[in-house]
């Protein structure tokens, strides 16, 4: 074949906030599907905080992405070949391929979309991994309760809008952080009682007025200075389940003191406070679950969701960076390729 | 009546460690019991390191003591005279009527022990709120299960001590910490694996080699420097319930940085760990099932326990203060009078 595949790799491991110069694009011959596999084209490319993680060599829930190796993510593709059941050229499958034009899978890690079914790009956020990070999280950690606040910061984005609107539609009211003026009002668009710029300089105290009975849950993905805000206004009992720390993905160095540990620990005694981490993929054996209740919530109109296009996979780097920033406005994706080919 | 009543009332507010001039005995005519009461005279007084938050006015589960009132506790004592159902002169019974030979209580306050069951005393310690405690937070939070490796500090104490003996019952791994070698020594004869001193140079290395396969359940009373050596061993999908800080309970001012807070959130996430804050009292509706399990287990020699006897209700005082600095060794009880009068 004279098709090439592009990929964008690991070159360097970031020091602090990644640069152009810790990507590289590499093009090469298309990958060969051996026996049992499914050659991919991919069309969608989602981009989301966590792989900011696997780009530094720490110890975390999954080993980091290698220098050379292509960058991890979420796509969904059309299938070019496959050599496996139930999979056949044309289809459109969910998938982790990576930030490249074609990859070569295995089918067992992929789940094939309907094509008569809401838009393939749903797939990565509002039904995909986002929308089910915001469904397990609430579902089994925060578990709203009717009339308690639910707050989320990052509310634009496509974990907290859903998180905002799910607790919502379990009858708890929502309070939404996000930056800037636009992202408050689409945020308030959503159903969110109110949404504080967390740009302000006065954000403790509007978030405090924007939960005058204190808050019953918090869900966790920024970290930083939303978290010690939200702190002294969660009640007993409070359940803070926690997704990501963006605001913390790009320090280099510990952060100065006071030991904010100690007042933390000390509310989690005196509130009886739960706080736990977890992973979607942790909750794995409930997407059915989740797209069965989410899946008609979109198409009823009951959720909403907003997408960041970037055109093309080389522009990929750039639309990561400002993500970590927060300069996206909705679910970021890349439009890696058509619809068709 | 000629006798008198001594209290101990909270003098002054205490700035860090409590001091003498931060209590004062009193002593005053006997309280009449009123229609519906039940009039007592204390034999035991249990000293617990949460009296401490009591003695400052910030703001907690349930308001501080005030200034000139009698310091809270729970008590066994002998019934004086009682104008309720069920309790006549002589009974013994278990209630939380504080510092002081003798008070006015409310029935349903109480708790009626047998007289041919096990030793008064134990109604405040191994069967009582201490050892409720370790057993409701192991039951309800930490959750071991069989062959997991479950670490408590203040080992030697009434919550530590039970924690890892109901470890070891439901056939996890207990390891201890605690302060001194002889300290250490009897908690091994408790049937932990292992105890480390949290005074050695090296305690976070020793703790790491007694732990060779990690911490699934790190039961959180102390805080501070233990917490630190705690967090790198603890596994994926660790339970942290979290009963007590007493290493923070005399800071005056915040701890110096750096802000431990960022590796503790980036902890909580990649190893989703569970951390939560309980009370005993969250679960007293656990209370029977608890005493149905331990009594039991008690009178057949399962599980031991150890009292540190102070004589005299003038010298609370300071068995409290040795208490916080972890002077005593074993569950701090105070003898206020005889058995029988």
């Amino acid at each position: 074949m004279s098709k090439q595949n592009r990929r964008i790799v690991l070159a360097r491991r970031p020091h602090g906030a990644p640069v152009d110069d810790d990507f590289r694009l590499e093009a090469g011959p298309l990958p060969e599907p051996g026996a049992g596999k499914v050659l991919l084209r991919t069309i969608w490319l989602s981009l989301d905080p966590y792989m900011r993680g696997r780009m530094s060599d720490v110890p975390s829930y999954v080993p980091p992405v290698q220098l050379g190796e292509v960058m991890v993510g979420g796509t969904v593709s059309q299938v070019v070949a496959a050599d496996a059941p139930g999979l056949a050229p044309g289809d459109l499958v969910e998938g982790r391929t990576g930030w490249q034009d074609y990859a070569v899978a295995d089918p067992k890690g992929l789940r094939k979309l309907d094509p008569a079914g809401p838009p393939a790009s749903t797939a990565l956020g509002v039904l995909g991994m986002p929308g089910m990070t915001a469904w397990c999280g609430l579902g089994n950690i925060g578990q709203p309760k009717p009339g308690e606040t639910v707050v989320v910061a990052a509310a634009s984005g496509p974990v907290g809008s859903m998180v905002g609107q799910i607790a919502k539609l379990r009858g708890a009211r929502a309070v939404g952080v996000a930056g800037g003026a636009a992202k408050c009002d689409h945020v308030r668009s959503l159903g969110f009682a109110d949404c504080i710029d967390h740009r302000a300089p006065d954000m403790a105290a509007q978030l405090a007025a924007a939960c005058p009975k204190g808050i019953d849950v918090y869900f966790e993905n920024v970290g930083g200075a939303v978290f010690e805000a939200v702190l002294p206004l969660l009640n007993p009992f409070a359940r803070v389940p926690v997704c990501g720390l963006i605001a913390n993905y790009n320090l280099t160095e510990p952060v100065p003191g006071p030991d904010r540990s100690v007042a933390l620990m000390r509310a989690v005694l005196t509130k009886r406070l739960l706080i736990r981490g977890f992973i979607v993929f942790d909750f794995a054996a409930q997407q059915d679950a989740f797209l069965q209740e989410a899946g008609p919530w979109l198409a009823q109109g009951k959720i909403k969701h907003r997408e960041d296009v970037t055109e093309g996979l080389e522009n990929a780097p750039r639309a990561f960076m400002g993500l970590l920033r927060g300069a996206n406005f909705g679910k970021t994706l890349v439009r890696v390729g058509p619809d068709q080919a």
